[in-house]
């Protein structure tokens, strides 16, 4: 795997079940993947010979994010290696652009977009679409970065200013966000999870609610009907992440990612399969997982890093005051809003209990509090 | 932790979710923790000097078997190491004669023993016990090695023979063998899974169903009860996982275990905690997780290696055939008998529906076919 992050790192965990060798390519030794992992090799994603080097021992190669540039991609390909996903399906979560094209190509709805190159284009879509605007940065942007939502053509004029290549889209008044992840292998065999809610704030994924509360048979079969059509349409081996916008007239795509993603976190305690071993199970071609729910609800929060670096000591108070609540660590350095970690709480009853419970330790690793 | 084993494997895989540093002192960085493990070291665990360095690096130092030298334990403390479970708990895990006689003294019910250092002692045994007598090793044995059923003086002559230390213990008519699995802190913390009943075939554990299907719960009580005073009377830290005979008349205490326990591995996805997670809390004494169950049915079942080695190819089968099933591999090279992975199943329904499943399974691993 490609990538030393926490994906990676996670990804591991799930290997050691399954009796495969697993490397990981991380920047530098110290990083969340590389500190559980055997035989970390260091190099750079951007680098080809550090590409071609760590694919040398491998039989497939994957990814935990999406920035290996695509002609490293297609040369690995054409020197055999087994690159999963391959640089056609990588491209669609490396481009929103490209993504937005071919989706609309696919017949799939999506926001309204446009390029934005000037600040012409991005009035001349405003006139067809109204005010606010979302600009977001072709490539590169995660986490809520690389997105702006500009009310004013003054505003977008600042954005323009970055000079990055920016795509415009309607600013969607959604009521949730919902988001469905399916796994598609080689052979075509292809498995979806039951839909989740994810709740943002800041841009940034705060909690993950499986499956998604009182959301009607129909709606959940149409979201998990775009993502199995995503994943063949673009021809994705592995994860395919597609969060949705769920409004008054039906579901949008709003993003894809191919990788395990954070709307999935849940599902190493939640689902018979954790989708780490299902994106494992997937590039490797095996036979996929069951997906399947293993309580009623499943609740996942995320840890952010507060001011406070010592989360050892606050552990032991979130582990003494729920016994029942999982805690993740991720290995990585405590800084103000940086994703640490995240918790998991399962049960059968009120959902709501369980979003307190999982809240309340996240907040406790955060802040030494039980509130935000 | 010391030992390179599947215990270490998947103490390791338990200790990524934590966030804390976890390293093996293995044989050979083949061993099947070190195929999986950052910074594994090398080194003999008969070694005060391997040891000593080893635990240099470490804030507890733990164990994946009880084959660490009593002395060299003591003398780690005495330099300041926390060595989790000690060796005045540990002794009782390595000297079959010293548990009896301590259990004794606890009062709590044992099979009749005493020691076997003639065959004079054999022969007045069972002049009160009756035959068959069982000879047992005093230290090293484990999976049936080192236990012999004698039916007669002559058998018991030959087991003599081998010059090793023996007690004799009554043959006991056991109706079916249980375990239960306590973990305690050092702060004095204490959880208890529910009981299980193990099946075992030439000393081998082959089947452990969780809960014990039918037990009383008057008798799933007194075997708690049991494994909780045997971990405060003999001062546990870490696990302790307790083997017991069902019999027409109660419980007898059989077998003890300091650490991760094959009888333990359906906790993996059937419990709220693993023991490999609960292990670890327990010996760095965070507070105990829930061991509560996470389905109302778990069924585990080892995969015993066949004669063919190539196991990734009969894997895909068993994938394909059950995509709920969860297969634990190893990575130890296949020898006909080795125990080289496990499989569970969970499910509400009939467990012995589950059994089936995970006995197919783990037949397929072993043979290429679904029968044993």
């Amino acid at each position: 795997m490609v990538g030393g992050g926490q994906l990676a790192r996670m990804t591991a965990q799930a290997a050691v079940s399954l009796g495969i060798g697993f490397r990981v390519l991380a920047t530098s030794p110290g990083e969340s993947a590389g500190l559980v992992t055997a035989g970390t090799q260091i190099g750079d994603h951007r680098s080809i010979d550090d590409l071609t080097a760590f694919a040398a021992g491998c039989d497939v190669v994957t990814f935990d994010h999406e920035h290996v540039p695509g002609k490293h991609l297609r040369a690995l390909e054409q020197d055999g290696v087994k690159v999963r996903p391959g640089p056609d399906a990588l491209r669609y979560a490396q481009d929103k652009r490209a993504m937005r094209e071919r989706l609309a190509g696919l017949g799939l709805a999506c926001p309204r977009f446009a390029t934005a190159a000037s600040l012409d284009d991005v009035t001349g879509f405003a006139a067809g679409s109204g005010w606010p605007v979302v600009l977001k940065a072709v490539s590169g942007g995660y986490d809520g970065k690389g997105v702006w939502v500009c009310e004013t053509a003054d505003q977008a004029a600042e954005v323009l200013g970055h000079g990055i290549e920016l795509i415009a889209e309607e600013f969607v008044p959604f009521e949730r966000e919902l988001a469905v992840l399916v796994a598609r292998s080689p052979h075509n065999q292809a498995a979806v999870y039951p839909v989740v809610q994810t709740i943002q704030r800041d841009g940034i994924c705060r909690e993950v609610l499986a499956p998604a509360p009182g959301l009607g048979e129909d709606l959940a079969v149409e979201a998990e009907r775009l993502g199995l059509a995503i994943a063949a349409g673009i021809g994705v081996t592995g994860l395919l992440a597609v969060e949705l916008f769920q409004t008054r007239d039906g579901l949008l795509v709003n993003e894809l990612a191919m990788r395990p993603h954070n709307s999935g976190h849940w599902t190493i305690e939640g689902a018979r399969t954790s989708q780490f071993e299902q994106h494992l199970r997937a590039v490797l071609d095996l036979p996929l997982g069951s997906p399947g729910l293993a309580a009623r609800h499943a609740v996942m929060v995320n840890i952010l890093g507060g001011d406070d670096p010592d989360l050892y000591s606050r552990l032991i108070h979130v582990m003494a005051a729920d016994p029942g609540v999982k805690v993740h660590l991720y290995g990585k350095a405590v800084r103000p809003g940086r994703k640490i970690g995240h918790v998991t709480v399962l049960g059968d009853g009120d959902v709501e209990v369980l979003r307190d419970r999982a809240r309340r330790a996240a907040a406790y690793l955060r802040w030494g509090r039980e509130e935000e």
